[in-house]
């Protein structure tokens, strides 16, 4: 039997709805960030401090990844920004075409910029493309310092990793500067922002790297 | 066109090997128990100190789940009892032919029980039965009091809640009383220690929970 090559990668559902929801923010110039991490690293509570504290400059929409309930969009707009909330009703991750759903429901004239935050998940949401322009990646303190290690896609595709919850740093075993040359080892390029959401600490050099990424982006 | 009921459930290729892992642990009378949990919640800490504070009391054999690397094997034997990893090599939970595996080569005879200590992610391990007598799940404080509510599925399937990292609770947000009030509507007989492996407050309640579940099975 004869072989066909036909020379062309075959996307897949979700990598076409990717690449269509990737068209479209780059058509808008939005800067979309993709934000992933385990349940309870602290994701909405970054997402709602960032949102507060950058009002005025910088005007942020985003899209809730959860498999049941709307708790954490419901916080977000507390914090003062539209947000679309997806239920996956079991499933692990966000797929592209529910975020190209959601995408059509946000006031994107009204945005600079859009936060996915995925389904709580270290795993899975690093193997589904959702168009984003970027991955971001939140670790605790309290998860320990050898998740680099045990979970490496996340840490390997993300542009930026956030060690959340400094404020505890005192009470576990976590050692940043272990964590940090791990996640450098695998992506020599990752930025890292040890940050606390909850005492505020660290988190201006957040805002300056998400200020500067989404006026390049516009 | 006329349907046909075959009348009869076909088992999936993982729920086969499930059965028959239930089986054969159910003929050697040995408890098994899959614990289930978001990375970094203590699960490795846990059961390295269950097995040495109940050494001379309870045999225990334990099969680690990772996607990479056997940080937690090496920690379950030196804490005294024998390991066998399974890397999945990204795959975001164990399959029942892996634990298939894993048991040929665990000395069953000189043990009283085995734990199976699942990769950290609170959602897909849920679903997928590995012929364990139960499931275990654990929550660290540090991860919020929201999660029963927003991963409802492990806490419904659990026969024990074990609620890690107590020693935490005066520098985090959880509320306790709302965690358990919430996994019990979940789910009314589920069992729920409040514990802290680190600081050894609360464990024996657990110890007496466990040893009184592996003679019942002997």
């Amino acid at each position: 039997m004869s072989k066909i090559n036909i020379g062309k990668k075959i996307l897949s559902a979700n990598e076409q709805y990717a690449l269509q929801n990737s068209r479209l923010l780059a058509d808008q110039k939005k800067l979309c960030l993709n934000v992933i991490s385990s349940p309870g690293s602290g994701k909405t509570t970054i997402l709602a401090k960032t949102i507060t504290d950058l009002a005025g400059k910088l005007r942020i929409g985003v899209i809730e990844g959860d498999i049941q309930t709307d708790i954490d969009a419901q916080r977000i707009r507390q914090a003062g920004a539209p947000a679309i909330q997806i239920n996956t009703n079991g499933a692990c991750h966000l797929s592209a075409p529910q975020v190209s759903t959601a995408l059509e429901h946000l006031p994107l004239d009204n945005l600079d910029m859009i936060f996915i935050e995925n389904v709580g998940n270290l795993v899975c949401p690093t193997a589904f493309e959702l168009g984003e322009s970027f991955k971001i990646v939140v670790l605790s303190v309290a998860e320990g310092d050898d998740k680099p290690a045990k979970y490496p896609g996340i840490f390997a595709k993300s542009k930026v990793l956030l060690i959340n919850k400094i404020d505890l740093l005192a009470h576990v075993d976590f050692d940043i500067t272990k964590v940090e040359a791990e996640s450098r080892r695998l992506n020599h390029g990752i930025q890292i922002f040890p940050i606390s959401a909850k005492t505020g600490e660290g988190m201006n050099n957040w805002y300056d790297w998400l200020l500067k990424a989404a006026k390049q982006m516009a």
